[in-house]
């Protein structure tokens, strides 16, 4: 049987998903995509340059079959936020939204109250919400409580390429709601995508670290594979970490790093 | 071009190697084997039955055309590994050996004074010697000088499952010896072997990790797929890690965990 | 010339702040805040039995000379808190206020929201208020601009002893915040209060860690040092890291953990 | 009733050993030495200029009644190292010795072959031998075997201000030997001495952290709290790590990092 898992309406066995940014040109980004695995692709709605037709356009070299998930990158108020949401569906974007309400310019990290009040505009008019969010496990709760259909807690800042900063948070976003958590910014390398799937994650998102890579086709190959690593390794039940193999009980957190 | 990598005559396409051990039975060892697609199989000579024929042999279970490597597990001197070494060759089980000299029941950590004094016989011998030693920098040149086609650093205590406890040394090493460093023991689930490839190791060897896993096939699938990850991620150069995505500069190392 | 820190009216010269809850009895409770060298305690306004007098009311067994710090723990909205705050003015308690609006009964993480728009209020009221919030940098930009006199990130949830878990998070908000930033909950032993203070928290706050120590007024000792440990750790400049004294740079964050 | 412990004839109050190298002059040096609230000073013999007196001579400048723990850096092989502790018993420096034999010069580990050796012939001359090791349990067995007073691992690379990077096995080792284990090598700042204490070492040795701090004396200063703030925290017996303060059991090691 499938191991898949759900948006909406949508099903997906990936449980990779990328973006649009940063690419050096569209070929590539094109090849990466392809590479990836991925069946969700995310594409700024701000970003987008309606005037560019054909081969200028950014969509025309989103491989075909791949689900959009437009997003509000660049909104720094829920109203600007519910705009761009709205612009994306009036583009035939679909119902589809990654929610980003950006509370500071310099470290991307989200405006927690704007996106909690954006979201449930946006799921009261119909849209399929899934905000981009920190670790806080308070605010996950309301983001479930007002209707999104997944959260998506950073590992660290968009960008940044430090993994899972806090897995601790985000152990206890996933007993703490119901909705399906995904990682989303952080991830540096394949490790980190493994892991965050073997944290329980259901699917990770990622740009940056595919597409500043010295060779993003390759990398999204990892990623792809390491994405694949972390879920069949979580299901598969790993060994548990003793101090050494005659260790009579399993280690307890008194050795904190 | 394929990327492969060479142990004495022969040259491999998989980085992933395994261990026969601790299953609960023959067939589910066998389809973890073949899940894996490990091109080398690690055999304890000493753990062999030879008045086991047929299907009650271990060896009859392990997939046709891997490359066997007979190992000198619960081998406590440089004379007892010796013997045993030469008993593998012996019973054609050919000319590589995993040299391993035990200086501890408990842990298993290995004496790198007879481990050295075995290495150089068996080298002279002319065994292809990978032996498992700590992650001392300083043995692991020795091992280099005494002619060892490899060496293979523990990331933490044979079946502890607790990762790579020292990646610092582990990284030393790899600059200190120009012979192929592999990860051999520690490794506890799919991100751990991922992260000891992207650190540059040029294999990761494990057994207890997949065959006391709750569902090892799926688990040897997860190794496989975490192995190859962490491969091409090395390839295709990671981000830089920064505090957030407008820092200007690198992190360096203020912060320690 | 000293290394004083100050809160609205008040200056003070150790950096360590403790909490009043969760000891046996109020004899040890007394001889551990002696111990701790602390300068301000806290006290739940709302855990405070009014009824009782004299030996019996908690109030009488703080030392002398101590500021009192009431907090608002126990309340779940920003309403509460804001009642609670006046309480313990009218109690007589100072102007000082450790603002705490908790949004998950189970973990204790605060509610940013109610947190913002009580500290607002409470500012406004003529109040100096501290409040505890999480490791969010752009929550702790926001309570600055309402006016608090200090951020209170956690360093992990109350009581869980699990130490610094996003050291990156909090030196995102010493960089974003002009006022101090002390580290409020999550320290379970003295080389976590150390790290804090390395780190540049201009004190640490904490209440379990010592109270539910086998031996709290031990513990108590150890904290103080290792407060101060750290403040002038930090003050004396600590050497950089390097993978061995021969490297020629310092380490970037290419090891993540 | 006094926490003390014992060398040998030699009993201490003091846990924290310290280095007399890498200072920018002796009058630095002096007060740092004086600060540091040690007991134990080591001198590298081979360093000593002989040549010098008074002022000039290092020795001079170390504050009255310290006890001397003479060293044998910079010796390269078994030989070496026992001639240079023969010549520091000649100049009257004491019984003591700290041993090192060093395998590499770039990161001067240690070369455990050879520091087994010379331990062996030192004991039997009488000496009482404090050997400079690496982090292996079968090595700090062996030294322990062979009558050393004690086994000084290190917790990262001589000068690396790394910290403890491999607390695990220093666990292992307390575990494994009867002698005091101190750390040696590797603290940066005062939380990696308090991670130390904590840890169960018996005290611990350093030099760079102080001699290279911006501000030594200080450093000395915040390294003699931080020495103490860990011990009493072993002492005091520290509160359970938990996910959060509602979890019902300690943390185990599902989150390695």
């Amino acid at each position: 049987m499938a191991d898949t898992w759900s948006l909406g309406k949508h099903t997906f066995t990936s449980r990779l998903l990328v973006g649009t940014g940063k690419y050096k040109d569209f070929p590539t980004m094109q090849r990466a995509l392809a590479a990836s695995g991925a069946e969700v692709v995310t594409v700024a709605v701000r970003r987008l340059d309606l005037s560019k037709k054909g081969a200028e356009s950014l969509l025309e070299w989103v491989p075909k079959g791949m689900t959009l998930l437009p997003n509000t990158a660049a909104c720094f108020t829920a109203d600007e936020a519910v705009r761009t949401a709205r612009l994306g569906r009036e583009l035939d974007m679909g119902e589809l939204v990654k929610l980003e309400v950006i509370g500071d310019k310099r470290t991307l990290f989200p405006d927690v109250e704007g996106l909690v009040q954006a979201a449930r505009i946006l799921v009261k008019e119909g849209f399929t919400v899934l905000p981009y969010t920190n670790d806080d496990p308070v605010t996950a709760k309301k983001l479930e409580d007002v209707g999104c259909a997944a959260v998506m807690p950073l590992g660290a800042p968009i960008g940044s390429g430090l993994g899972l900063r806090n897995p601790y948070n985000l152990r206890i976003i996933m007993e703490t709601v119901k909705v399906p958590v995904l990682v989303d910014a952080g991830v540096g390398t394949a490790s980190d995508a493994a892991l965050a799937m073997e944290l329980g994650a259901v699917a990770v998102l990622m740009n940056t670290a595919i597409a500043e890579a010295k060779e993003p086709v390759l990398m999204a190959e990892a990623m792809r594979d390491a994405v694949a690593a972390g879920r069949k390794a979580l299901l598969a039940g790993r060994i548990p970490m003793k101090l050494h193999a005659s260790a009579s009980s399993p280690m307890t957190g008194l050795i904190g790093s």
